[in-house]
């Protein structure tokens, strides 16, 4: 690696690595979103989420220059999403503690490296990994702090095998529309309206059909959620819109050609989506662990790959 | 999609959907099938099962026609089978509320479109997705029934993390032939002798090796259960039963040339296959989540694919 | 298969075999491992887990000539390794009945098959399945014991969904190097630092850089759950360092060019490897499951990933 090189392109990578979370390769879009993670982290009063986030931001960027992986991605800050979700992850379920920011580090520049291979895993069907890298490796950090006394998973749901759903009574639409912000705002896990707000208007800088595409998600998931009757305090959170966002972004506004019929069909996606994130909470009940972004990247590949002949048998007929 | 032609081969298409649960492309066994859960639903008391097997079957068959997927599919009744499952699946073990119902429709249709994908999945290896889509699907909505109140898992099993088996005491040779017929049955989500023989007839008219096949491994599976001591309740249920059929006539009947070798090599699969169904019940027993037709998908693959060289190697060397 | 090749070949296969579970195809290497596991075993009390291994070890060989299977695999000692941990693990989990006996020998004969069918689907990344097959299929059987009463999952740690960690208290340095060896002995389920001893002796009669790699990778392994402040339970048994073990040697000797970029990154990997056992001891505690050597499997294939482009897209580019 070039030390010059590095130092003249890594802070437009680290920003564009910001902006690829939602599949945005734009430096503006990446600033805000940094900015919203820190508004809604000190409302929040969890600051070290934000710090977490520009530490996995840096680390898994600057990984990728010592992993000596090719710069191409780096420049495109396919380095730095996987890492700074990992940054607003670890800090947001583990207790804050000097092996927690090591552990951190750790599986920051894990994500960088583990990102190449799940690539390399993918590529015959022409997909890529998505943030699957920061759930799989966050996963792992996180199910080690419930055996790691160093990293305790303080701030873990309980596991569970068995409770009622407390469906939501009676609100105000006020609160129906910040429900519906905050599923945009989950996508970073910061549980503010107004961090949803910065979050749109970042992706309308980049692109109005993913900030549309956003927006719809996030309410399709909210209706879902309020037909189906679902747990309350996860609507409440915005839980069950950030992996529909993200599926209604890629399938939506990112991988297929803009028609109707896909349209509809990455509408259909999406609510696909919102019974992989019911089934994900459900089947994660009895270790307490998040199912962070695994539905977007389960219900995305499900509904890209009947559309994705692999590589292999068209080389072979 | 032409209408017309959808008019004309869809109900044909829909029969061979039933019968293409159990590898056969065959109008009567088809019918026979439906007869069969019409009958079983009916003296368990459970309609719903039966109607839903129907609706199932319809919405899955002409969502393909609608997704646009290749007729030839249809043709042989490919889009149906995974959806006509869904339909025996879903109100067997769900609240039967107009939301389960919708539910069901979204999941039956979601078969056939994650159907190609998984196919796409596997093409390299050369083996088809089975009824996988079926598993994935249904686990999905089932599991989402324990975070939607809308449509509760009212019928599936408690999740419980620790309990005794409970073996089978003395029972006549006619118990064990109810059992035998019962896990034929079962296949379906049927728990009725007699449907398990009306399935056998409709496998012998299609297939005279099928039928041997099945209720080989049916009986194969009762007497390793009974060798092994499983608990009793899932003998009397037949619930070892339905996996080891499927796996024995996709070995020993659809896939392999029926040499000795190859029979031999069947039962062994068959007989994994009920390990690994006593594996699944231990391992879904936490969440209370029913290992569906799971362990006949991972048996069939396992032995399977020693003979299946990746096309993709074969084609750079 | 010729029965006079079989007779000439097989002892020496058998041995090869037990060497390759550490990567090592070498008769002494395979002998001493042999000798170490029957020591610990004896020490241990646990005759069965000794007499288990052999007759592990000869059943999955002999299933590989019975099954056709290509003699070249074989002569290497690439069909026994993962029979003798099959033999190993169930008679340690397992209660100690002439069924358990027949279960295992129906499972070290299916790692045989299941390894060729698993190395078939790796094969576009040209990775090979390891030691996969036999954690798959002990898995199955050892959650098969949960269901059948006829070999009762005795010896397994008891399904919890929730614990508090106590880690270890001041140990004197004797005791933490014997903590460290018992870390290399656990590659076979061995809970003894004598067998430890043995099998770095073992090593380095076939390779130098695997001793020393072993070594240190339960070194790293064991000072990493201290500074996180492990179950001290795990820390006494070795189990931190079985896996590392083995990750260590397949990255740091085995796969990699011994250079100091690829030593660094092989560490990187015995690091990640720690973090993943750690998950998977909280993941499969509600379900009393041993990782086996799972951590090991994941955290390598996660490494040499990155650098194996599938053999697919270099097809089609």
């Amino acid at each position: 690696m070039s030390i010059a090189r590095f130092a003249k392109t890594s802070p437009w990578t680290m920003l564009r690595g910001a902006g690829q979370v939602m599949f945005q390769n734009n430096v503006w879009t990446g600033l805000l979103f940094i900015i919203g993670i820190f508004i809604g982290a000190y409302i929040e009063n969890m600051p070290e989420v934000a710090w977490g986030a520009l530490v996995g931001l840096v680390v898994s960027t600057v990984a990728g220059y010592i992993f000596g992986l090719p710069e191409s991605d780096g420049d495109q800050g396919l380095w730095g999403f996987n890492g700074i979700l990992v940054g607003c992850a670890l800090p947001t379920f583990l207790a804050n503690t000097v092996w927690m920011w090591l552990a951190l580090i750790i599986c920051a520049a894990m994500t960088t490296w583990v990102r190449t291979g799940m690539n390399n895993l993918l590529a015959p069907w022409r997909v890529s990994s998505f943030t699957f890298p920061f759930v799989f490796c966050t996963w792992c950090f996180l199910l080690a702090g419930r055996e790691f006394a160093g990293m305790a998973a303080a701030h873990m749901s309980a596991p569970v095998i068995d409770y009622t759903i407390a469906p939501l009574d009676c609100h105000s639409v006020w609160d129906f529309i910040q429900y519906w912000l905050k599923g945009v705002a989950q996508v970073f896990l910061i549980d503010s309206w107004i961090t949803g707000v910065i979050f749109l208007v970042a992706l309308a800088v980049s692109s109005w059909r993913a900030a549309i595409w956003a927006g719809v998600s996030s309410l399709i998931a909210l209706v879902m959620a309020l037909l189906w009757q679902a747990q309350g305090s996860s609507v409440i959170g915005g839980l069950y819109g950030f992996s529909a966002v993200l599926t209604g972004i890629a399938l939506g506004a990112t991988f297929w050609k803009p028609t109707w019929r896909n349209s509809l069909l990455a509408a259909f996606g999406v609510v696909a989506t919102v019974f992989i994130q019911a089934a994900m909470n459900a089947l994660l009940a009895p270790i307490g662990l998040a199912s962070l972004t695994a539905p977007f990247c389960i219900g995305t590949w499900l509904f890209m790959l009947p559309r994705l002949k692999p590589s292999v048998t068209s080389g072979n007929e």
